[in-house]
């Protein structure tokens, strides 16, 4: 007897960048903000535990999707709060995309949609990335979101970290009869943004995360906002409960911190910059990134593999994939200038 | 254009009990426990609340996980975490029911369920509970069992609050060919539990939640425990980061202050016995609770609709439900001695 759906017997698990419990380790493996939440939203947080914790949270978020919609200029009730992003992309495969009905996602990129794809038994649309991680929206790209429900295009793209030009992803958006989300998790890293075309479109969705450029990955804090509809359509199908009253809370008190945020975020574009030009100069190709990562390929004396674990025996920590297209590739998170120092000193040594 | 799947659309969402904004109320519609998280478990969470928030939590979380095991007396690989209780029932019907397969549960029961399955696009099979709100395994019953993939089974049951005999449950486990729940959101009130059952049969999960007795609603964590292979088509569905930093701690420092919550617990069963002997006094019918509320339908001189109403114009919040066959009831959570001392003067004074 198997009692389990044959969709997940026969899927492989999401599998997360390694969170190890050892200290003293340089973590450039899951692009965590090295920065701390500020001192006020850690503040808050500490006011806020006390007896109230045993009541449930507002269901609704209302509080944080009101200083959402302030923020960026959206009605709350096009703003959805998600348990992080990764809550807010399932929720959107529930809502818009039933079994055997067709999910298309771009490739390489995040690797999740595929899971939350078998997940849900969808059949799976994969668009292949050009030759430098970009989108063509050519003929013979378009003719695949035939019949599509649903599409996720990473904005900018991990793990390459390269923007999409808008005019490719208009075009997608345009040429689709289902439902495009944008996922923006590291566009606060980018000089621009696609929310104007969840403003503009009925069919658009953009989702957001504060576990990048507001350094809560520990909270679990995910948005998404569109139209009025599926908006509407998410809410329905997100547990009513799905994010904890700290959560909530940290979160509101993240946006009322703005500006020391932003600071953050300057500080971590800079050493990206500067990381990416000294890998560079040692010959590694170099994607340019409008994330807080880089996604390098080094130079020929050495397979990425090789480098990688020549940097975990010198307890520095980044992402490689044993995968088709990417496996010449190593992912690093951007840390603090000094981190990123010992960083590149130890791929100094190890070339 | 209608962007969103057909199965979301027609359904309606589930009803959270009110949470309202406003202080001074008695609030006695969510079953939230009266008595705060301990003051240790509170001194863990703020001593938690630094610059590691900016990091990931543990994807399996393991430290809570072990805790359980040890506690329970399960293998740490039997266990996963959910954000709440309602996390895990979700996680549930997405691994072992798929779209068209006959999900089963209890009526009237908790009205989850059905939403759960409507956003699955699974086939609800109802399984009538007799006129005490109690199931008979008995042939009609058994049969409509055939082909079933899931069952949840709330024990002890919701809304009523009564005790379902073990070998009535023990009769569905054996004659059902799909997986049983037994959601236990409430068990820790009552006298017994069956904790064994999922020992026992590969096809038992039972979920546990610390919204209740643990009095950390606020914070988001449940619980499940069951056979390795179940456990595991749960955890490849489940977010990886389902559940934050501070919850994951928060709970193992619950489990570390186990007498604090026995107590509590202990004090409102003896408020919950006592608050049935005085409404059974005024005339009320009151079902046996093993519950943190009591399930009661007044004297025929007030309609329930009539008395709910009077409460909540004293500020006094009670949950009632217009649906077929408990619309002449209502339940009531226990608060703390004070408050169910002015809800039975309120009470009083309405009839």
């Amino acid at each position: 007897m198997n009692y389990i759906r044959k969709h997940v017997q026969r899927m492989a698990a999401y599998v997360p960048g390694e969170q190890p419990k050892l200290a003293g380790l340089i973590k450039l493996n899951t692009n965590e903000n090295p920065y701390p939440p500020s001192p006020k939203a850690l503040d808050a947080l500490r006011a806020a535990i006390d007896g109230r914790l045993r009541l449930y949270p507002d269901p609704s978020s209302s509080g944080l999707r009101e200083r959402l919609a302030t923020r960026y200029g959206f009605g709350a009730d096009q703003i959805v709060i998600g348990n992080g992003c990764d809550d807010i992309l399932n929720l959107c495969v529930r809502a818009f995309c039933g079994e055997c009905e067709k999910l298309a996602y771009f490739w390489p990129s995040y690797s999740l949609y595929r899971v939350l794809a078998n997940i849900q038994g969808a059949t799976q649309v994969e668009l292949p990335l050009d030759e430098n991680f970009q989108i063509r929206a050519h003929p013979p790209l378009l003719a695949k979101l035939d019949g599509v429900k649903l599409v996720f295009i990473t904005q900018p793209n991990a793990p390459s970290g390269v923007w999409l030009p808008r005019v490719e992803i208009q075009r997608v958006i345009e040429e689709t009869d289902g439902v495009v989300v944008i996922d923006e998790a590291y566009v606060d890293f980018a000089s621009d943004n696609c929310l104007d075309f969840a403003r503009e479109h009925d069919n658009v969705i953009v989702a957001r995360s504060f576990s990048k450029s507001f350094s809560f990955a520990g909270m679990r804090i995910g948005w998404a906002v569109g139209a009025r509809e599926l908006i509407g359509a998410l809410d329905k199908v997100k547990d009513s409960y799905n994010v904890s009253r700290l959560s909530q809370l940290g979160a509101e008190a993240t946006l009322d911190d703005w500006n020391y945020y932003q600071h953050n975020v300057k500080k971590i574009c800079a050493t990206r910059e500067r990381v990416g030009g000294a890998l560079a100069k040692l010959g590694f190709f170099v994607y340019p990134s409008q994330t807080n990562f880089v996604f390098v390929r080094p130079p020929a004396t050495r397979t990425a593999k090789q480098w990688v674990d020549g940097l975990r025996a010198r307890s520095i920590l980044v992402r490689w994939w044993e995968t088709d297209r990417i496996r010449d590739f190593a992912r690093v998170s951007i840390g603090t200038d000094e981190e990123m120092d010992r960083f590149l000193e130890a791929t100094k040594a190890i070339l």
